[in-house]
């Protein structure tokens, strides 16, 4: 729980500072709202009636409660609005190591504007807020829907009727190439689209080819969409974005560590199987969890608002996955919270508990976390503060109290001081925390 | 939300100075663990069966979810243990203005210890609490279980069989003592325990006589105990853990002003209906709301977790609505949350875009929020910035980027400097957020 509060303190104090506003909405949404985006999400929904009898459900996403919310405060929002929501999500599946029926995730989007600046915003926060959690180097490989399609469109020659299915189903099996390999790729497309293998594998190696920095080599696409101005616009469009995200993220100043720079590329492999996606599309891996999959991901979608209101509410957004980031923290070994250990009062006699009660509160005023011992006996007290981790314990007595000093004792040398003033101890308290 | 969070990490701060560690349960839990406590919250849960068929529930409060924990995790928690919990629960009943059939609660406790110095740390941290959020003034009113309940004895001369039941039916009614008035407490009683008129006009004077300081007349009480030491001991513990409450909340130190000190008083007519109090209970209400009820409250139990575990496990602790405490803020006209107004960055040409992005990632290096303009044209982006109430406007085209200066705009007086450095921005920025 330490843990999540400082990822989630990390994605609140980032979104801040790109003007994101928190909205929340509550886990029960009526049914009618939640059901019929798709049939796995129909049967993963938690739903029953409540005591009115009215047909309600968890909600089993953010996204869906996040465009209710929008429609029925469209009249209030300022557009376009960028929106911070955290909170659980539930889905009735099977349990798998980091993966609980009941999750929390992140969803920061900027709705009602398709400027592509909006893009690159998104892509810098996200960007930005991996960076604060100190995972070491991660990788956001970002594609784009129109560009990956009208590559597909191109070089499969999928045209005129049920060609939107198939690009669909082409999608997403192209969306399987790191997982599955290539070679089961380009059977799957066969069989879905009925081009030809040598069709097939073309699309694929080009998707596959990769420039030195392990971005997609844009040239052979550029030469593709030479005599098509709008597709050529769509790849100007997603390298305007990727640039401007990189300038948000990390300005203008060289990483003095080049190895430690996080890298945000071109991938135009990454498909995104969700239907409602239309421009970029994104994901991210840790580099040092190369199996752990992605921790964040995203795109812009067009009308995504659509089903709620007739109005035109473009945006884009992504979501993180907090438990799964949690899980991917504590296997890279950084799952501890860093904590300065508290100041512990022991007390010896119950003629200083309220002298006690004193000293603990100027600690505490300084910002210093403050325990007071329960104990009856001091080498119970005292057994309690080492079990917390406690450095300086202050031991007071009848003597204490009566001549408002204090006993302070260095329990990892052993060493105690009598007579301390309470400003003393602050000054020692100020000193030593700061030590290495 | 804005004020939610406030509140929330006011909690979270003070609770860590206070050695508190915050926990998480799930929303849904068995309905076996859920149901069973009382008929009233039965009726009100929401329970379904999930996907395999078992019977779960949404909680209901995070008393009980807190009792499984400390009972499944008692060998590896350290006790006594200080948890802070906050999180939604939902009831299914009637909504009314501030009460929602889900609501987010926030709870505090201290288990295994049964010591009278963990009660004042309590009652301290909930005072400390409330002061930081600034409300004005409050009264924290604390009463005694056995206090309460040895006066009833004595003064209505219960005893024998069925005692226990007339008993608890008394302190019912005794609590609705500020909410009905003397004379229909009195007539309660004497129907609800059969005892004289007499006597049951002689408690509720005794428990309505107030010292200068609005506290309980403790005299006329003592008289009444002074030939049972039991009883004269639980008076003089409720007297020692208000006095170290006090010395924990607000230190030696006399507050300046009087009239905003808050008040924590010992007060025997407090009495709470849960039926698991067995020491102090107190309750709180904001003295410039007098109509608005507990805002929190609380008390010491002695066998919360017993349903879970043999383990003994006393504890204290109490809860904050968090969103009657919203609700209480907005009442008060304190419900907005000051932050400062973003710096906007306006785009005037598609050539400063990348330039745009780069200011904007060192205006929130250095902890300010920024805004970025997505509209096509200068005039909406003004339009837009004025609405989010940005003082500060930076203007960005061809020649900004190309001689890497800025426009600044004053969009309170309409005042611009062209030719402006980052740096300058900077300091600008650093000494006009602090302006009066």
């Amino acid at each position: 729980m330490a843990l999540k509060l400082r990822i989630m303190d990390t994605i609140r104090a980032e979104s801040k500072l790109f003007g994101f506003q928190t909205i929340g909405t509550p886990a029960l949404e009526y049914a009618d709202t939640l059901l019929g985006i798709g049939e796995e999400t129909d049967k993963q929904s938690y739903r029953f009636q409540d005591h009115g009898g009215r047909d309600v459900g968890l909600r089993f996403d953010l996204t869906v409660p996040f465009a209710r919310f929008v429609a029925e405060h469209q009249n209030e929002l300022l557009f376009p609005f960028k929106k911070l929501q955290m909170g659980e999500v539930w889905r009735g599946e099977n349990t798998q190591k980091g993966r609980y029926r009941e999750f929390a995730q992140c969803d920061l989007d900027i709705i009602g504007t398709d400027h592509e600046l909006a893009d690159s915003e998104i892509l810098a926060l996200f960007a930005r807020i991996l960076t604060k959690l100190h995972f070491g180097s991660f990788t956001m490989a970002v594609g784009s829907r129109p560009v990956l399609t009208g590559m597909v469109r191109k070089i499969l020659g999928i045209q005129g009727d049920g060609s939107e299915g198939k690009i669909s189903t082409a999608l997403i099996s192209i969306d399987k190439l790191a997982k599955i390999g290539e070679e089961r790729v380009i059977s799957l497309l066969v069989e879905q689209t009925g081009s030809s293998p040598q069709a097939c594998a073309r699309l694929i190696a080009i998707l596959s080819a990769k420039d030195p920095s392990g971005a997609t080599d844009l040239e052979p696409i550029k030469l593709l969409f030479a005599d098509d101005p709008k597709l050529t616009e769509s790849l100007t469009s997603l390298q305007k974005i990727v640039d401007g995200a990189r300038m948000g993220a990390f300005g203008d100043q060289q990483h003095r560590d080049q190895s430690q720079r996080p890298t945000l590329k071109i991938d135009l492999s990454v498909a995104r199987g969700l239907g409602y996606y239309t421009g970029v599309v994104f994901e991210t891996t840790i580099d040092g969890l190369p199996g752990f999959g992605s921790v964040c991901s995203g795109g812009r979608y067009d009308d995504l608002v659509r089903r709620f209101t007739d109005r035109e509410l473009p945006g884009v957004g992504g979501s993180i996955g907090l438990d799964r980031l949690v899980a991917a923290l504590e296997e890279l070994g950084l799952g501890s919270v860093a904590t300065n250990p508290p100041v512990f009062i022991a007390l010896v006699s119950p003629a200083a508990n309220l002298y006690g009660l004193s000293v603990a509160s100027h600690i505490r005023a300084a910002g210093f976390t403050c325990e007071v011992g329960f104990a009856p006996k001091l080498g119970a007290q005292l057994k309690h503060a080492n079990r917390l981790g406690v450095r300086w314990a202050v031991i007071l007595g009848e003597d204490e109290a009566a001549s408002a000093t204090l006993t302070l004792k260095d329990l990892s040398t052993g060493e105690q001081w009598l007579g301390i003033s309470q400003d003393q101890l602050m000054t020692r308290l100020c000193v030593k925390s700061v030590d290495p």
